[in-house]
């Protein structure tokens, strides 16, 4: 079949097209085709306006014959072109169905690399300026999508703070799952939609009280931060910083 | 004190300068001040040239009088300057500290923005091919720092896969831990150091011959996943591939 091309597996990152890697736009440039999600933002053909855009449809929904699809159409393509980009929302190791693509392309002897990205948790926890970590709390996060394969809805308690994708459509029978794994009724819950784009939304809930999330963030993709990573940061007391400010052991200009 | 500028946090990425994000790479061009740790990549700085860049120190080893000291120096930098940058390795909102600079600045009444980054345990899993979610196994990843601020060393087993920030410097004692809270002798363990660098390293383990690890890794920083999501991915069977490629429900070039 010819000589064998290269597929990098690029994170676009959470949204915006200004959230992807210098490293992931320098492998755009030189693409030939690239393969993307709906979820991409359009903004993204700037950066390789020399390729040919596939679009192999939406991150999270695709079912397994869809997959099956997308794998066949990556090995085609690199059979007939130097440089594949295969281009996912968010970071390409998480929620991103990499698994089965690198798989068929293993099969075939295909080179590829992968492009890490920014994941929707962190760019939701920046949109928010509610760090995941915390001082003393919050030790531990775990990433959860909300949803299985078989559209089953799951939720636990196992870190300090759990971050949950994918979870807009549900939000409410989230939160009962929710209180049913454990977590008290006056849990802090932040709601971010469109996390890392111009128009995001933030909201802030107790667990039993998310009905309002679900009209504010309709239709549109959402991160749902649960515990102690959820709660925004407040104003430190003035006398702490400014007794720092006189310690006087400031680093020098480099 | 005069006018205030804008404190902007920018992920740095896990290394590599060209895992910064196109944004981050923008706000640093406009940079008066950076504010940097010393294990961001030094080739940062060809960013913004035209900014002072202050070094604040190692991350992840700070005590809580050198937060403070940067806090204040934060605070201080604001009001002299329009545009300060802290800039972080990986994620500002991921074991970042974030949160104690945050509430300086609130208590100042300085405007912030977060712009997030690559955190170090996608580049990880990018490096090594091995996506922290998988196919039915691995619906959730945890990311844990295996170090407490009082130099405690915690293991937990809560989600399907763990991965450990800053544990490089006690795989052996990290181990035994892990085989304490439950798992399994032949856990599948990868151990990748300097992810994203062209000189990362990346190896496999059972959780019981962690040895080494420790050798081959020693003095890098270093991430380590344990669970489902540290075993390589196989070839996929070449039938399964071929019957999709000729489903012919391929989408058309947009």
């Amino acid at each position: 079949m010819g000589s064998l091309g290269k597929v990098s597996f690029v994170g676009a990152g959470p949204g915006a097209a200004d959230l992807i890697t210098v490293r992931g736009a320098h492998v755009l440039a030189q693409a030939d085709v690239v393969l993307f999600d709906a979820l991409t933002d359009p903004a993204l053909r700037a950066l390789a306006p020399q390729a040919r855009w596939l679009d192999v449809g939406k991150r999270g929904f695709a079912h397994a014959a869809h997959q099956t699809e997308i794998n066949a159409l990556l090995v085609r393509m690199a059979r007939r072109h130097a440089q594949v980009v295969r281009l996912k929302g968010g970071d390409p190791s998480l929620f991103g169905r990499l698994e089965e693509e690198l798989e068929a392309l293993a099969a075939h002897g295909i080179a590829c690399e992968v492009v890490p990205g920014v994941t929707a948790a962190l760019a939701a926890a920046a949109a928010a300026q509610r760090p995941l970590t915390r001082r003393g709390r919050g030790r531990s996060v775990a990433f959860t999508t909300a949803m299985t394969r078989e559209g089953e809805l799951h939720a636990t308690r196992s870190a300090d703070s759990e971050v949950f994708y994918m979870a807009g459509r549900q939000l409410g029978a989230l939160a009962r799952r929710l209180r049913a794994a454990g977590w008290p009724a006056d849990t802090p819950v932040c709601v971010v939609s469109r996390a890392g784009c111009a128009d995001s939304i933030v909201s802030s809930h107790r667990l039993d009280a998310m009905s309002p999330a679900t009209v504010l963030h309709a239709g549109r993709p959402t991160i749902v931060t649960v515990g102690f990573a959820a709660t925004p940061v407040a104003p430190a007391s003035k006398t702490l910083t400014d007794a720092g400010q006189s310690a006087g052991k400031m680093p020098a200009p480099v």
